[in-house]
């Protein structure tokens, strides 16, 4: 695949036959490149589950096109809801999920009753809807990408067109959203401004976003990257190898506390320790207006051991699972960390950039100023 | 294997023939227990360079006994002393192996000139020497276990009787030393006297050292543990699961600087961030009594990237590698990094505890006051 063909592509979209929601199976990346069939609201949870599709923005456009899907196969508005309800309950941390179904079924909740019949009139607004979701992500990431590019470009002046080095753990690139990705957005306008720029990708255990999404992504596009292990990213700092950090984040909160991938925290604390300004780029679907302190109120998923005894990856050409741990040894598999506020220099959203504070978020966002609990 | 069965096992040992350096082969570890042969100076570089051995205490018993076989396979004083060299040049990082090197080397070196032919004496001599410095790096671990206990009783104290939660990172167990382990060494003493202990064990990627062998050796002793990615020890900590650190070390500076397994820094800042005790284990032959400033005069290896690229585990019965990256992604691999002293607790040696500053640690070992450079 060329980089043009890259910029065509979408991790999701809906099908001609109106039906059927097409995604990449993550899963399957670098290695193969599988496109999965969804039809029911079960596939849509499965697939959210079972990471097919993964990253904040995704997971809410994901919900949105299972939302169609629970219209498009119910009788009843009452059926219809319960299905949502479902959707939303797929995974807990990424606060996406909710605001996407919420968006589309507190609108219908305002024209119908529980016991009206699901119209095809009601579908089709729903599709529009899901469209306009997905619209409005990919333009949000676009405008992340603007403005992240001025902190890239000035670090470039100031080396004097060196290498500009970005560290970023995860994948918050296009596949992790619709277009351009939250993290990668500044990164790929920086390439495409001509900006010298090289991109420390952490793998990302246990997962393994980073090596096999993220890596694949830039190398795609043409990016100059370095895969490196989770641990890796504090001696770099120490050496002066790293010039900034970019990440995305599955749930933000009104005072700047950052949930992101497991290990975030950990990049945040060495970035301070060595004066290494650590960005974290995210739409405003992705914040959580209720929460004010994020390791209190921010639910963090635990997932199957499994994801860290094993470790899947290429073998003579099949994708392959091997087992790393002793068959006795009990494992643990929290998803995400909360990052502080204290530790942001800066959130990068599609109005500007922001201190990690709520006084400068609702100065961006000020209709959220309510809507703390 | 059962716990009584472990603890007469040792990861290297003179075999009767007097010929033959046996080592567990701890690439194969934990799904296969494979004993290797050495008989030659290039055998026992082999090794250390490709981690059939490893750790910093082992890799210098190993280097003592590179020695007697160079002895052995050398008919003048003079390839003695150039085999003994290329030895010393076989990992970069572990202090250990340069002074066990030396330790036998410079007492050759007083006794006779480079044109001497090596006699049967001197064999019998390099042989007992090589025999005692296994004995010391024993001994030395014995009493670190007897000294770290007594932090892990206090622990125990306080939280009276509740579980004591200690993070390790790496395998610096007895794996890695020749008994007891460094960092596990107080953690085994713990279990012995009836202490509530669990251990979060990180995998420590690239060469999974925590969740292969770690892992392994705490659950053939039967200390409870969960093996965790090395991104999940900070969020662990914020939320009060972690009572301490500790940790073993390749080379320690006068000034308590300590480099360890790539990622130890980070688990460092996360201890500090949350004010959980940060406690390094180490015998005195991992200092470098040279060395003041960590991050400058600590050489770090920088290791293949195909360390980074594929991940060995087992599957059908047969360890095997998987890919994860893209084919076409570099990596970098480099293989420690350094803790400056400011995030160290204290020392744990076979003298005592310490904190990490020079004059403290030369309260205990006041010998080496003059050896700085």
């Amino acid at each position: 695949m060329q980089a043009d063909d890259q910029k065509k592509m979408v991790p999701i979209w809906l099908d001609k036959d109106l039906k059927t929601v097409k995604v990449i199976d993550q899963r399957r990346l670098p290695h193969d490149l599988v496109i999965a069939d969804l039809k029911t609201v079960d596939e849509i949870i499965h697939a959210i589950k079972e990471m097919y599709v993964r990253g904040a923005p995704l997971i809410g456009v994901t919900a949105a096109w299972g939302v169609y899907l629970a219209a498009l196969n119910s009788s009843l508005i009452a059926d219809f809801e319960c299905e949502c309800a479902r959707i939303k309950k797929a995974r807990p941390t990424a606060v996406n999920l909710a605001w996407a179904v919420d968006k589309i079924v507190d609108n219908v909740r305002r024209h119908f009753k529980v016991n009206d019949n699901v119209q095809p009139n009601l579908i089709k607004s729903i599709r529009k809807a899901a469209h306009a979701i997905e619209a409005l992500e990919s333009e949000n990431c676009r405008r992340i990408g603007e403005h992240g590019l001025e902190l890239i470009r000035d670090i470039s002046q100031q080396k004097k067109g060196q290498t500009v080095n970005v560290l970023t753990h995860c994948n918050a690139g296009w596949l992790a959203c619709v277009k351009y990705g939250t993290a990668t957005a500044p990164i790929y306008a920086a390439f495409d401004n001509g900006i010298d720029i090289h991109v420390w990708v952490d793998e990302t255990r246990p997962l393994n976003q980073g090596s096999r999404l993220t890596a694949w992504e830039l190398g795609q596009y043409g990016v100059k990257h370095t895969v490196i292990t989770d641990n890796a990213g504090g001696h770099l700092m120490q050496h002066g190898m790293v010039d900034m950090v970019i990440v995305g984040t599955d749930r933000t909160t009104r005072t700047g506390d950052v949930a992101n991938k497991i290990g975030t925290y950990l990049k945040a604390l060495a970035a301070k320790d060595n004066h290494i300004p650590f960005y974290v780029a995210l739409p405003s679907s992705t914040f959580d207006w209720q929460a004010r302190d994020g390791v209190r109120d921010i639910p963090i998923e635990e997932r199957d051991p499994d994801e860290v005894h094993f470790i899947a990856g290429e073998l003579e050409g099949r994708q392959r699972k091997v087992r790393v741990s002793p068959v006795d040894s009990p494992a643990a598999n929290p998803a995400f960390d909360v990052t502080p506020a204290r530790l942001v220099t800066g959130l990068i959203t599609e109005r500007g950039i922001c201190k990690a504070d709520e006084i400068e978020i609702l100065r961006l966002f000020p209709e959220f100023k309510n809507e703390s609990s």
